[in-house]
């Protein structure tokens, strides 16, 4: 260590990294947060984006601006493109240059990515909900082929155009699914006034047999029932096989004719995870001590999706919010450790519950896995932990009341189709 | 004529197209709009969202949204490629495929575009703010300079970086080189807190002699005062030779390294112009009889930007939103006028004076060409003539409120740099 501030790098700025630098910046260190974007993105909400309920800058927060009073918080806008953890040097693309960067301590937070599972024709076509640029090319695809389903002639062609596959049981393929179905039958359809009217059919597929696996089966059923009731179909217990152009292909031979796959069903480790150099575990993920230590290596630690630790019974934890923000707390509480020369903490994962919305005004949840709660009560709780969230990262009550009267009315201009890179000439 | 309804196509969505519509469809016609683009701009705060101080959204209003409860009004979202006005018939290119529709009367008002009058260096290079996809474009590239130039040692470099050029001293010139200060100075510089300083310049070169041409020369004065009290150059009486990547040449051999060239020197008429297939006057712009129809043509009519119409002083209107809305008032009323077998009537502009901005608290305002307002004064007026405007479109007190909060302290989410079409993979 040398005889300056310490300095320590944080490589994204997700709820992980930021709640390293939350915690870390008031010690008398120098922190660098890289990121590749120049904003975090609050992901729960971006299925919202996705189905036209919110915009963009609503759930992005420019990094720079809230560290903006942290004279210790540098920011670095690039791309990792190396690690060297035997130097202690990263190398960072950055707009056209590279740069390099030395540290002391050193905090891989990069998070996760979608995982096709080696499903090639999947990738080609289907679409992700993992960050923002996903969800707007996500969103102009399904306004374009609104769009383009109001003129169709063809029943058949324009089924397939206002058919939407959603893949993956989980929290966000419901919420996705629900908020599909509204968008398109509560939303887009009221704007359509030709003769033949737009009906969407919006499929959630699962592969195993049930959704929300880890909820309790009383919540389960509610959750499968509430999204039908809803509109959504549900399938059980089959895979997609493949995918072309306009046709998804399920494992027993069922086809379901549509232009639009939504895909999330699964999620690994980021790339660079691989740039540590270290054996990496079943998902590409890093495996690291209760400590929050990178097995195999000195001085670097792990916080979030990006981490492969086993809970009490055996299983890696969930990569889930509120396990990466309370290993980030841990992350910065065992670098002060080091530098105070006090012994390492141990990961100790408090269990706040889970929940799920089903669209705009139904809900599971199961607060510490003790309570169950559903339908319109759910919801609310949802809504209010939601605010407690988006107030943390700011004073923003006029954003908050612009979020929840549009929310309740739908009344969004954010039904608006923008390729933000291809120039319109002449 | 046909026994059925006529249809009038109205080809543009802008300030003239909708005027059209909004006076056209209480009556028994069948309208059909087309656009390329889902959405009607507001133009006047383009220049806002370039500097970050609007969200793209909040000056976007989808077509469908406000034709919703109008039967009588359809919209296609399409680009026009052809029009046959001897068959009545136009061809639009539509997300993949072409579409012919026949009309009973035609409305030209797409509008104008950037012009480099012939500038092929400038072409290349420069920035427009005509519409949002140029305005993102721009947005992005100033985010990201401001990135780089952080991380940039070298001070000559750096200084290219944060150097921006406005070429163009009318309105959208003076606006946006105010705004660019303020953003730079005002907004970003606070969020950089390495030891060097960075301090933009922002230049505004006008080949003639003067800023604001139609203005009283007080008001001239006072606008040019007020820009360069605010810290932007000004620069009279120097055309732009060329432009390479990071410098830009004035006719005089002076040189400003700079990666940024926003152009608002010029216009002319929109492509589609040309596809009616009569003569052009200068600017590209479609020769129009006083009473709003195509010279040359039967039942074609235009409005705004596009149009060539001599006023009382033997100018061609100037090509602003007001004459704009009055002429597309006209082609409604003269379109109805010939459906009830009455005569046309003719244009007479009712000139509501003018006004700019030069900052965010500053303008000059010269209402009814009568009363010369400059200062705060002149602001709060703009201000409230923003509101109604932006009130027609639709009830959004919640929009206004905070618009109004972000504007006035500049804490706005908006600063994010976000690709829309380019996927973030891994």
């Amino acid at each position: 260590m040398t005889t300056q501030r310490p300095r320590i790098i944080i490589i994204g700025a997700g709820f992980g990294g930021l709640a390293v630098v939350n915690k870390l910046h008031r010690h008398d260190v120098d922190i660098l947060l890289i990121d590749r974007n120049n904003f975090h993105t609050f992901t729960p909400l971006l299925y919202q984006v996705a189905t036209c309920a919110l915009d963009p800058s609503e759930i992005a927060y420019p990094v720079r601006g809230i560290y903006r009073k942290n004279r210790n918080v540098s920011f670095l806008l690039g791309e990792v493109i190396a690690i060297h953890p035997h130097e202690k040097r990263i190398t960072v693309k950055t707009n056209g240059t590279t740069l390099d960067q030395s540290y002391d301590y050193l905090v891989i937070a990069t998070g996760s990515v979608i995982n096709f599972f080696g499903n090639d024709s999947i990738e080609q076509f289907a679409f992700g909900l993992k960050n923002l640029q996903d969800t707007l090319i996500l969103r102009n695809h399904i306004l374009k082929l609104f769009e383009k389903a109001t003129w169709t002639k063809d029943s058949i062609e324009r089924d397939a155009m206002t058919t939407m596959v959603v893949v993956g049981g989980g929290p966000t393929g419901l919420e996705t699914a629900g908020a599909l179905y509204e968008l398109y039958n509560h939303v887009l359809s009221r704007e359509y006034n030709r003769a033949n009217a737009i009906r969407a059919r919006v499929v959630l597929v699962e592969a195993s047999n049930t959704l929300l696996t880890p909820y309790p089966d009383r919540l389960r059923e509610l959750a499968r029932k509430q999204l039908e009731s809803l509109g959504v179909e549900v399938i059980l217990g089959k895979a997609v096989q493949k995918m072309e152009k306009n046709r998804v292909i399920l494992v027993d031979g069922e086809v379901i004719h549509t232009h639009t796959l939504v895909w999330s069903a699964g999620v690994k480790g980021s790339p660079v995870a691989r740039m540590l150099g270290v054996e990496l575990a079943r998902g590409d993920r890093i495996p690291v001590k209760p400590t929050m230590e990178v097995i195999g290596l000195d001085d670097v630690y792990a916080a979030g999706d990006i981490t492969y630790i086993l809970d009490k019974s055996g299983q890696p934890y969930a990569q889930v919010i509120t396990v990466a923000q309370q290993q980030g707390k841990l992350v910065a509480k065992n670098i002060i450790n080091r530098l105070n020369d006090k012994p390492q903490a141990e990961f100790v994962y408090f269990d706040k519950g889970i929940m799920a919305t089903i669209g705009r005004r139904r809900a599971v949840a199961y607060p510490f896995n003790k309570v169950q709660l559903s339908g319109f009560f759910a919801w609310i709780t949802w809504l209010g932990l939601h605010l407690i969230w988006l107030m943390g990262f700011r004073n923003r009550i006029n954003v908050f009341v612009n979020w929840v009267w549009n929310y309740l009315t739908y009344d969004r201009s954010v039904r608006i189709i923008l390729d933000e890179t291809k120039p319109q000439s002449g």
